[in-house]
């Protein structure tokens, strides 16, 4: 069994100049000023893809993946070309559905879907490429210092309880459980919060969550030579309750969770305050949630001393 | 089961301005006098791969699809994102494999790797998103007029030849079968050809030959309101007395085969002269296979009368 990081890494050896895999996205320059940026994003059903989720919702997803590459460095996705693979068995229904998430991304996040191609394949398969306009430095996943502040845009943990109540086919429809899953089937990209933060110039490490915190955490860390010191896991509050009575831990579930496309900054110290009260102006949420350190590793601060992290969390081709 | 020119006609209705299934590829202008031009192809395992192909190979093919389509526009790929998606039984022999055929397509038709994604799925499917800049006219498939020769880069029938000695497994590798094989398994996108016909503005209209000679025919026929009267049809010499070893028909072989990423086009009569020896001067070949005709579908011209061509060829999800 080969790791997804595994695999990045060979195809980075051939393919890529340094410094690739420290970016979610790639840039382009066309000459006379103009770069470009693009990112390519996959849903696959088998993975992706639980019990009760619609073709509309997934079609959206993907879109909504790229989005989220882009929101991390600040940009805005200005046009996706998409392809489609469906087993044999998919229905005219069904594709009505994909082409209204793929439009109704397309007016949420403001791109032009340019086309697309269809094939048969054994899974549905939906990739999304998404092309942007370079108008700010590229913030990547290596430049965080000791003395930064870690932040993230919002709370973490109910969309792996969203995922996990498709999974066991929960009945229970109230309140949180249908935050929960409203929260997975239907992620918001943070486009705007992006901007502020890159526009800021004070970010010096960026990526999304879509992996999860912890993992994200660990990509940051890795890839600055750092380490990160949490010093309060952003669980949602309303978990605290729920998650317990579905046998789930919150804390793991905030951690260890993943497609919550939130973005997590390391923020220089001297900026901190202005990019909070500019996120506080908008009525946006930046949570504080920890600091960078020299060493390496991601470490919980506890009252007892910090506990170091395992790595966790979503990784396609993990044994599990 | 839905067909796929069903498909694209319902995703085209949600998603797109008119004309855009007239053409193989989509632009999008950038401003200050920059459009690019971006196509999307994807190779499948389940249906593109017989037994006994390679992932090198594969993978080489994935990237020449995209290749080809913006040849047939008179176009250079300049970037390409990929995405990948692999079952769970992937080896990293496989995925260096992978990584070697898009090295090598790079280099072969000069374009620069940019970035990918990797999948877990239940099918191998390789994606491929080209980028390139705009620099001349799109020829779309839809302005072919009566009066136009109807002309092809090359002779047909070796690729589907190929690719049913895969199926079979057939063991003999001598000449013909070998240059099948080779043609199936590596086959080249005509990137001067393209760029030699588009830029002499004599180009009616223009597809690559991906879905096979006929259907790329009825598709120039449909799109633009006209008849295609096929004069000969440009079967491979070599085919002749080897196709029938195997008990298929040559004809057949060479006008609903497919992958051969030859380029058709329709030219106007009075460049015909003119760009059929500027493709002789630069040793590159271009037969006329036929003509432009009021009326619609493809008919074959016989000694005793055009006969029409049934519809047939290469599509996805067709009952088979």
């Amino acid at each position: 069994l080969v790791s997804e990081r595994e695999i990045i890494r060979v195809m980075a050896g051939y393919l890529y100049k340094e410094g690739w895999m420290a970016n979610d996205i790639s840039t382009y320059g066309w000459g006379d000023g103009l770069d470009i940026i693009c990112s390519i994003d996959t849903f696959v059903a088998s993975t992706d893809m639980p019990p009760g989720m619609g073709f509309r919702d997934a079609a959206r997803k993907a879109a909504t993946g790229v989005v989220s590459d882009f929101a991390s460095k600040g940009a805005r996705v200005e046009a996706i070309l998409f392809s489609l693979s469906l087993p044999r068995t998919h229905t005219l229904k069904e594709i009505r559905e994909i082409a209204e998430g793929l439009a109704e991304a397309g007016e949420e996040y403001g791109f032009q879907l340019l086309g697309g191609d269809t094939n048969e394949a054994k899974d549905f398969v939906i990739t999304c490429c998404g092309l942007g306009r370079k108008r700010l430095p590229i913030v990547s996943r290596s430049g965080a210092m000791p003395g930064d502040v870690v932040a993230t845009t919002g709370l973490y943990g109910l969309q792996p309880l969203g995922l996990h109540l498709l999974k066991i086919k929960a009945t229970s429809r109230n309140g949180v459980e249908k935050d929960a899953l409203e929260s997975f089937l239907r992620p918001v990209a943070r486009v705007e919060e992006g901007y502020m933060a890159i526009s800021s110039g004070m970010v010096t490490s960026s990526i999304d969550s879509s992996d999860g915190l912890l993992q994200s955490l660990y990509e940051i860390a890795e890839n600055s030579g750092v380490r990160i010191v949490v010093e309060t896991i952003p669980i949602h509050p309303s978990l605290r309750g729920v998650a317990e009575r579905y046998d789930l831990d919150p804390e793991s579930l905030a951690l260890e969770g993943g497609e919550e496309y939130e973005l997590i900054f390391t923020v220089r110290r001297e900026g901190w305050n202005l990019l909070e009260s500019s996120f506080s102006k908008a009525g946006k949420p930046l949570h504080r949630i920890g600091r960078v350190e020299g060493g390496e590793g991601v470490y919980l601060e506890r009252e007892a001393g910090a506990v170091r992290l395992e790595r966790r969390g979503w990784e396609h081709f993990s044994k599990r």
